[in-house]
């Protein structure tokens, strides 16, 4: 009886202690686990194969979706570059941190401004927490020093710091650079750690060296947490795809390019898989805005949503966005709201730290969307465009103040009254409801309000 | 060694039977699979989650997607439900059989003709190879004695055998009655094997009532060779859900409804399953034709594509298409051409049965699609719109030689030179490339002439 009983005391305290060893491993070295943010660029709603597109082969998409979570309600926090990738590295609306211009819209090679020192990214944050950093891709946040990645708390970097159709040479017009692109057209550099090492950048093969230096990273720090930023160049214009897959695709360079980074992607998760990581480490794909639509055929499709790039239409701000992380996710299709300035809040809930308090963040925690399939916190979205608010969404339904078409077909319109959409039964924007839903109107009024409210008047690093 | 070679050749005799047992298991008894076509009524290209929908929750067959093919350049016969379903039945252009008509379209309950009993089902053809045959759902191939599909190759009949919108009681118009319908507006009847068991047929359970026909028609025929064709009154308006759905979906009963379909196929699947005949069973999941778009939120979306229902533009005509078959597809997305056309004469060659010699078919055999992937044999879809081709693809490239807008909106133009769409970059048509195409618009011109010399001219049963 006694022997039964100590040992009934060695079981009370090694059970515990098994769990928590389960827990440490499931989740990395003190119990972090990696986090991976894949980023395209120009990417559509309707470009992957799991988000309806016929013509583009997306196997290794398809299966990150089938194997994790398909956000079918996932938004950008602007619907072009700068902005988007502010929002998301700071979970803070990009007008809070400077980081939105009606006149300039992004940063350009001349721009002297970029994310303020003072904002706090993702990478800082996790750094702080015991994270290795690591950014490959494009940055667009600030091409000098002090605005640059490696400041940003990123331990390395490797990329293109801003557009891929940026610096273009004299004598050939921007738009038949884009159409029939050569690497000559496009002076852009490719840095490492702050130092030039080609010029201009061999965009042929952009999508494979990211995606060999993401493995590398992953490789080198499958020890450690680790947090890898990769935002890829492709499919903004000028496309180009490595020789292994131009003329692949059904779809002509477009899904060329989309096919390599779908190569990418299965690359990158079989790293994890590789070095055993793969149910310690949370990767997030998605796109930082819509389709630029006036490229025709060299421009992504909004699938069946309305608009792209610089509108506020869905196409513009919904995005395909996969989550994955085997063995914690609750598979299957989210139809619960997201966006890109939820990814600090989920990362920190995640790490369970506190997210810092002395400023506004606009985001929500999704863990419990993610773990449990829950109703989503967020049950809003603003879409901004450059400084303003031309329209919101709660729950189902989305009014526009203003519209304005997408980059390159500027005409804007201010509604009396404002147009309101269902999107749980209408996507696509395509009947004006608005004579059902007066009292919506009124009430997206004040809230609209209330947010500007919240807005305080901050330097415009895109203006600098 | 003696011994050793009388082993030996006992196991030369051996191998081949045991390889031979495992060839009829797999196939069943005879080595003949089962075949099952799911049919569903005006479902739209986009209308399912693996299809891009981002608001409709389809689990059941997102999951027969991933574990069989999902099929992106998949048509139908015709883009109006009777010439379809007439192609499906008889691997034949509907104009073949006098199943399409320019002054009714489809077959009406006043209507005295019907797919003629020279005409050869696929229930015939595989009655005839031995099969069990059944069909539950809607036939619209002719409601008369001679028509039904007892007449037609079917052991087991059961459903209503024309459009769920027919026999509408007088006193509310037509569009009201299916916005807001009611059981009582339409007086169908329900039939079984020739004989009405309700009228009207309680439409709130008509796709439970079909599903548990289809499980029970399987458990009673899983020592069999069966062909199950199940053919769904929904989403075809007027639109009913069971207790259990009504309300389920986020998109209103539209979605509800798909929502019902897709447990439907759950439940399919999973008696397969239950009767350990899922590896001896081929299912085919698609739709009559594209979504009725001028019913709004009570029709459904043609996802990316253009056009709907009645309509020759890829959303009228190009349908949601998976197939399954554990063991045998080679699992995947299918972005080859194929057709309910295609259906009778794959299932011959699944059967190792030549298909009938005495008439033309327009089918073609997709065996070596769905085992290995490899180029299909159609690459040619004539869009048929009533007796009339309005249009051709070839490859990628389709040209429109007439365009007509839906049902219910008809504007007809003739167009000279043709619109030309390039659709592996341009699905949505919205690029008409015909400048750049001079030589395929004559070339389909004369395909048109060829195609029409096949074509003898034959009673028109829908305007008997």
């Amino acid at each position: 009886m006694k022997n039964t009983k100590i040992k009934n005391l060695i079981y009370l305290f090694l059970i515990p202690c098994v769990f928590h060893i389960g827990l440490v491993r499931a989740q990395g070295k003190d119990g972090l686990p990696n986090i991976i943010i894949i980023f395209t660029d120009d990417m559509g709603y309707g470009d992957l194969g799991i988000f309806g597109n016929p013509t583009i082969y997306t196997p290794n998409l398809d299966r990150m979706a089938y194997e994790g979570q398909k956000w079918t309600n996932f938004y950008v926090a602007a619907p072009v570059c700068t902005p988007s990738r502010a929002g998301l590295m700071t979970g803070r609306l990009p007008v809070r941190s400077g980081m939105a211009s009606n006149k300039k819209r992004v940063l350009f090679p001349n721009s002297r401004g970029g994310l303020p020192p003072s904002e706090i990214s993702i990478a800082k944050f996790l750094k702080g927490a015991g994270y290795a950093t690591g950014m490959i891709g494009k940055w667009h946040l600030g091409h000098l020093k002090e605005y640059m990645p490696n400041a940003h708390g990123f331990d390395y970097y490797y990329g293109i710091p801003y557009s891929n159709d940026m610096d273009p040479v004299g004598g050939i017009s921007y738009v038949d650079a884009l159409r029939n692109p050569k690497i000559d057209y496009f002076n852009v550099p490719l840095v490492r750690n702050g130092i030039e090492v080609e010029r201009p950048a061999d965009q042929n093969n952009l999508t494979k060296k990211y995606t060999e230096e993401a493995v590398g990273f992953i490789d080198k720090n499958k020890n450690k947490p680790f947090f890898l930023y990769l935002a890829h160049a492709m499919p903004h214009v000028p496309l180009f795809a490595s020789t292994e897959f131009k003329g692949k695709s059904r779809s002509g360079i477009y899904g060329d390019v989309i096919e390599e980074l779908d190569w990418s992607v299965g690359k990158v998760l079989e790293a994890l898989k590789r070095n055993g990581i793969d149910e310690k480490t949370l990767v997030v794909f998605t796109s930082d805005n819509g389709p630029w639509l006036i490229f025709d055929e060299y421009g992504g499709s909004p699938g069946a949503l309305k608009g792209g790039k610089g509108g506020t239409y869905e196409g513009g701000m919904r995005v395909p966005a996969i989550f994955r992380w085997p063995g914690k996710l609750k598979q299957g299709v989210v139809m619960e709201m997201g966006s890109t300035l939820d990814l600090f809040p989920t990362i920190a809930g995640l790490i369970h730290r506190d997210m810092p308090n002395d400023r506004v963040y606009d985001g929500y925690d999704l863990k419990e969307v993610m773990f449990n399939q829950s109703k989503s916190p967020r049950s809003e979205i603003l879409y901004y465009r450059d400084t303003e608010v031309y329209a919101i969404r709660k729950g189902g339904l989305k009014v526009h103040f203003v519209t304005q078409d997408e980059y390159g077909n500027e005409d804007m319109t201010i509604h009396h009254p404002a147009l309101v959409y269902n999107l749980d039964v209408d996507p696509g924007e395509k009947k004006n409801v608005s004579k059902k839903h007066p009292d919506f109107i009124i009430e997206m009024k004040k809230r609209l309000e209330e947010h500007k409210a919240t807005v305080s008047p901050v330097v415009n690093q895109l203006e600098l």
